[in-house]
């Protein structure tokens, strides 16, 4: 086997390590914490779902790939709460260093290439960043509006809260927009949001 | 919210099931047994990883949506040992049955889509199949070779059995075959395999 090869696979099982980073937000029909492996495959299955609704020309390929990219810092840095404000000082600077570090297992094309999409996925500066972003964010909304909500409710999470940090899932779609307002009303009928 | 959405939603919820099917294998990392969400955000991770060595000209979108897809029917088939001959009479009816039912969750556009993506994952004869099978079938087998092994050996399992069982990823890629054999001689070593 080549090095370029044992790199790759060097990467793919240090990534193993991703199921067991766990969320704050529960499944949705058993009552235990979602990990990030997890969530990512869900994420890549909603974009699919409601692709159509991504503008016209957006590259699907480069959203499911950044969906399934995004979160694999975790391993290093961990899952900050989304709404911890504190916790997310340093996030990014963290996050840059454990991107840095797991992509140095691979060969230098697939470093550059995921690396690239990571730090592309994080500016949100583009339609495809825009787009996966929203989906990466709608998820734990829609999980929680479902079941208990428990990482709302036990970190007394408030609506505005969570809107206030959503303005990426407008700027993405009016239908994932539409989802989303649904969700927190169903929260807060529910009163799982403060 | 109009029907559309709300169709595409009842199947994203269905589908967090999917985070609670068990599969034989276990995680590199943990000694609990590797669920199918996250087995399939982990194949979607190795398929990018490994794009280069697909043939020129193959639609990665198409295999990383396959990929993301082909497990979806455990939901009410539950996970099929690749080595139980047995329990493999009526896999395909048993399973198309279920692609049938979760598709009916979706809009027509997204039911025909992911219904005629599955179909064209199980039935290999396009480039982008074989190579997501391919990449399908090492998983498990790269896991259990690097950690103890334990569907193997619980099962009894021997290299004869896995060679005979893996011939897409020889037909899918010289590298993926190279990264099997490997795995399958490092196996017999450490008497995984019978």
């Amino acid at each position: 086997m080549d090095e370029k090869t044992a790199r790759k696979l060097a990467f793919i099982f240090e990534a193993d390590k991703l199921k067991g980073i766990n969320r704050r937000n529960r499944l949705l029909n058993e009552n235990r914490a979602e990990n990030t492996a997890e969530h990512s495959w869900h994420s890549i299955l909603m974009a699919m779902a409601f692709a159509e609704e991504a503008p016209a020309g957006t590259d699907m390929l480069k959203v499911l790939k950044m969906i399934a990219l995004h979160d694999i810092v975790e391993i290093y840095a961990g899952d900050t709460f989304f709404y911890d404000e504190k916790a997310y000082v340093g996030k990014f600077e963290r996050e840059s260093e454990a991107i840095e570090k797991i992509t140095n297992l691979l060969p230098d094309a697939e470093k550059e290439e995921f690396k690239s999409l990571w730090f592309e996925f994080e500016n949100q500066q583009t339609t495809e960043s825009v787009f996966a972003n929203a989906v990466d964010q709608l998820m734990p909304v829609l999980l929680n509006a479902e079941n208990n909500g428990l990482s709302w409710t036990e970190n007394g999470v408030t609506a505005e809260q969570v809107r206030k940090k959503m303005k990426v899932i407008e700027k993405a779609s009016p239908v994932l927009k539409e989802v989303f307002d649904s969700a927190i009303q169903k929260a807060i009928e529910k009163k799982l949001l403060q």
